[in-house]
């Protein structure tokens, strides 16, 4: 069996067991030089947490598995595609590739508002369904700047 | 002072106490019927985790202390955009309004990626930075029937 449909196949069962034990229908696994550093399912109606996707939860482990705050050269397995908030956090971990299984379309029809969101996405700020208001911008000008004026910060 | 500016005054507080303590410049505070119930600062490199921007700590914060994984009739404030990752996890966690200083440029200026993230997601997956690709469907559509086919999933 190739490389790609055995860690799917990892995901997938994740995926399953998820579902049996009361978690949400997603799992994901995340590989480097062929092994899986990190894995999650989706625990938001059991931890009360509504970032706990599948992705976001490897994502966490895998970098606790490195000790590093970016997955370079890493590649992510998941039973679906990404929602906006977990493909943002694969960019901001700096991940190789996406391996997904169903599409956005397929979660739409069991109930599930990624599609709806990255729609939102699409809009102006002043269409979307959550109000988005503006205040104060010179005050956090003077705390990015003082960020910026940093010698020791880590730019990422 | 107008509530708003008082609330937005705390995020920019913690955002300043962040710089000052190795933490990105960012703070978040989450406001229900008038009370913070929650709030997170960027412990990104601190943590060596990609999602721990202020937003995602504060939103789960503020579920943990509500004991539930929504944020109904919440308000979000902090001191500079959204990025994709935090704006879709406002919209999972069904927050109702969000109040930000800085704008996302105001972030790219500064180094911060949250303006590219914003411009990958109006591209076509394939032709995005990170390569995206779609295997075994079929198996991954039978987890999902699983899930949809039990009479006590919690849907959201």
């Amino acid at each position: 069996m190739p490389d790609h449909q055995k860690f799917m196949g990892q995901a997938l069962l994740l995926a399953e067991k998820s579902v049996r034990s009361g978690g949400g229908p997603f799992g994901a696994v995340i590989v480097k030089t062929g092994a899986i550093i990190g894995s999650g399912t989706n625990r938001v109606t059991l931890d009360m947490d509504p970032t706990a996707h599948a992705e976001m939860l490897a994502i966490r482990a895998a970098c606790l598995a490195l000790g590093d705050f970016q997955l370079a050269g890493c590649t992510i397995y998941v039973n679906c595609e990404p929602c906006p908030m977990c493909l943002a956090a694969l960019y901001w971990a700096g991940i190789k590739e996406i391996y997904f299984a169903a599409h956005r379309s397929d979660a739409g029809n069991i109930g599930f508002a990624d599609d709806f969101i990255y729609h939102e996405f699409a809009k102006e700020p002043k269409e979307r369904q959550i109000a988005m208001h503006q205040i104060m911008r010179a005050e956090a000008l003077d705390i990015l700047q003082l960020w910026d004026a940093l010698e020791e910060k880590i730019p990422y």
